[in-house]
């Protein structure tokens, strides 16, 4: 099987890397199990005594601030060196950046002192993170003017990283090339988590694509709206919606991934 | 159409507050997907550093005491204070009062601090909190006495609030006028946070009716035991029944919500 | 009825006891829901403030140290002690032992500093805390060498208590006395928290039989096994399987266990 997310999710279930996520107290065990339906292994550690020995073992490190506090930023600090250290990759949510200023603080010190690979956040987030909310007044006219293509390429190019823009359509940048993901389903949206569950799955995929992260990001966002339409066919609601996520992505194959993949580039 | 949880309903799907919610680690993500659910946007955010800001954009804010801590309490005193100066109004939710001291002391803070508009909790917990449990030995004996329309008139009284006591039937008053809700399904008292849920959803009714506490409450209660009747009605147990209560949630309109809700005079 | 999982069921929904739960962020609705629909009482509560007042009223007290940090192992010490005074059983769940330095230190000082009934992990986790991962080199060794019984004996008998070494079989053993539980399916290893759902509900057994913690043990993971089995029967995959583990649980009577409760000496 050549390179594509199929292949990805092949070599996902076979090593079954250890996803290593400080994240935020509302989405936590909806992470861990997507984490697991996607195939690979979630485990959650905050405390400052032992998250550079975790870290230091994980295929990758996933940093997500949805429900910050002081303790959790200087463990996601000392994670992320320590992920850094040992080669592993990290993806950051910068969850409610642009909200208040702790958040956008937050985000950006641990852009400043870890090597983040990806960044995954809605266009509000990631244009706030980019700086771009400060030259075009409001985020609706930012997606309206330029796109979430545009964001992520300005913010990949501006912070250094891979920006991955979720919304009806996906966008995925590194600065040079941009994906554009068309897969996925209203009630994403009508549940909470959606966004962080998309961010773990990130951790999942770049774990065993460490060298391609905007192929990584994609692939991720793919799978999870493969799943999603799978999903929604069977939902009346966004509870059961909810419970048949993980259904979709625990049943989610190689062969059946890539033919319903919505991947072009932007 | 005139004044009903309808009207109120169709209100909050227009202007879909945002509800600040700081409450415990036990229901986070249940609150969050029901506030998203009744078609309003939940953020929760409990540092010390963010929450005045945030607390000063939100259409309410719900203080839940479920799993308490110094740090936590620190930010929901700071909350509502910022929550009071913006005119936003303030639900708390007093989990376990009565159990242990600090619980009781805790609560009781909030309200001689804090401008608290609802306080929503079961028979126990509110006569706890109103020092009924003092003068009548055992929750009990109080409700077989008295009945929840009776502890909520006098907690309302006695703590210069809209006083909000579910159970079997709910009722809810402001001291001078009291209503009695009888919706609702006894699966809501196989799982667990069904009554953070609930202000959860008062806290999103009463972002829309603030100056109309007791029927913000009312309808709150109205659209979760209709809900809760819809949902039961395609469950087999607890599990599924929970899932399928962010389904009844979301399914929820005006017109259908109107005529099933049981509200009468108490 | 005779000494059974059944009649142990059936005190345990007459009896209603309070389960005090110190836990993990990830599985806190979990385990709360699975007390819930098995007939005790949740009560989450890890403030040094109240945890005493709590395990002092509480029927047993189940300790997590999955996602653990300073003030929450304060916590579990200070509700230990609390719990060893008042003749509440203490169930401890050692959740990631032996992948960092601080949670194996942590688990050993709960054991030496509290008096705990009943410990319940993987083979890797009690290997690890039994000090066997030291002389035989991988768990996987360990349990292919000497299989979860062995692990579940000599676990027992060096820290002195009784182990249960969850796993394909299941293994509960004093030291002297072992059993083996075959219920169960395999789409428990897909959701996360299905560890610490086994561990809750030892709790709430252990509330109703504090002086047969063997039996105790065996009869919370016979019920969990039922549960899954009719759980798997009904489900497309981990969500729906979660959903219905719930309504499994919810649906057990004493009457139905016994005879699908597969234990067994070994």
């Amino acid at each position: 099987m050549s390179e594509s997310p199929g292949s990805a999710l092949r070599d996902l279930r076979e090593r079954r890397p250890l996803i290593h996520q400080i994240t935020n107290y509302v989405v936590m065990n909806e992470t861990a199990n997507a984490t697991l339906a996607i195939g690979a292994l979630p485990v959650m550690a905050h405390a400052v005594e032992e998250v550079e020995e975790m870290a230091s073992v994980a295929g990758s490190l996933v940093l997500n601030i949805g429900t910050l506090s002081a303790p959790w930023i200087e463990a996601m600090l000392l994670a992320g060196k320590a992920a850094n250290a040992a080669g592993a990759p990290v993806v950051l949510d910068p969850v409610g950046v642009g909200a208040t200023t702790f958040r956008t603080e937050t985000a950006k010190r641990i852009l400043d002192e870890v090597d983040v690979a990806i960044v995954r956040g809605n266009a509000a987030e990631i244009a706030a993170l980019a700086g771009l909310e400060a030259e075009i007044r409001g985020v609706e006219a930012i997606v309206a003017a330029a796109g979430g293509a545009e964001i992520a390429r300005t913010a990949a190019a501006r912070l250094g990283v891979t920006a991955a823009v979720t919304g009806r359509v996906d966008h995925v940048s590194d600065g040079d090339r941009t994906l554009a993901i068309a897969n996925g389903d209203p009630l994403l949206a009508a549940i909470t988590g959606s966004g962080c569950i998309s961010t773990a799955l990130t951790g999942c995929f770049v774990a065993v694509r460490p060298d391609a992260p905007v192929a990584a990001a994609a692939y991720a966002l793919a799978a999870l709206g493969v799943a999603a339409e799978a999903a929604a066919h069977e939902a009346s609601g966004p509870g059961t919606f909810h419970a048949r996520l993980y259904d979709g992505l625990y049943a989610l194959t190689p062969e059946a991934l890539d033919p319903r993949t919505r991947i072009s580039g932007a």
